[in-house]
């Protein structure tokens, strides 16, 4: 992918702050963190999103981002962390090459998680219920 | 866990929109949504968060998400997903039992994602990256 700035940044083309190498992921600083510290672990493969990702490799992403966060918690004496993982351009997706968020969280910091748009009627709970189950079955 | 709400869901003491089942885990839909749609996978086990999570149910837990995250795509006509794991209270994770965010996302939705808080300085990158590699070593 010529145009892939991860893809880029695995070949070596663009520097990056590389805290983790494997045959399947690489995890560097984002360098344009919501915390200091903020964490990317990225496949070494083009996938354009998780649903590209071989479900065998699915594991060592998630053991890696494991690793990042406990390391994140002990260095930078974060209280915990978020995992985040963006698909499409519609969720926040900005490179289209799988990649999964660390993120270290420290009390008072400020940064928000998702609005809550408040409870469902019944009918409406339902009616959602109803056609993510369809497709389910 | 007499007094966790997740447990009481599980043991079937609190009804809940229970989307999906297996051995490991359920899905449910969260009941204060983002979004429309919005599912919780869970542990059937109480763990308190993803480090007490053992790491042979983490691929599980993961194709279940994926799963729930195709069908809120088909189902809701969402053009992507978020996946969140909020992991202790200062990350916002209000139930102490281990669970995971699928998040479906819909153009113009208004949600936001975590705010970026610019660029590292070259000595606090580095700072940074010291500390958390050297508990990578």
């Amino acid at each position: 992918m010529e145009e892939c700035i991860f893809c880029k940044i695995i070949e070596g083309e663009i520097p990056a702050k590389k805290l983790y190498e494997d045959d399947k992921v690489i995890a560097i600083l984002d360098i344009n963190p919501a915390n200091e510290g903020h964490t990317l672990v990225i496949t070494k493969k083009h996938y354009k999103n998780i649903l590209e990702v071989p479900p065998e490799d699915l594991l060592g992403i998630m053991e890696t981002g494991i690793k990042i966060a406990k390391a994140q918690m002990k260095g930078l004496e974060a209280g915990g962390f978020n995992i985040g993982i963006n698909t499409n351009e519609v969720a926040g997706q900005v490179v289209e090459h799988f990649h999964m968020h660390i993120i270290p969280r420290f009390k008072g910091d400020g940064l928000e998680e998702w609005e809550r748009r408040g409870r469902y009627n019944e009918g409406k709970q339902e009616e959602i219920f109803g056609k993510i189950q369809s497709f389910l079955k």
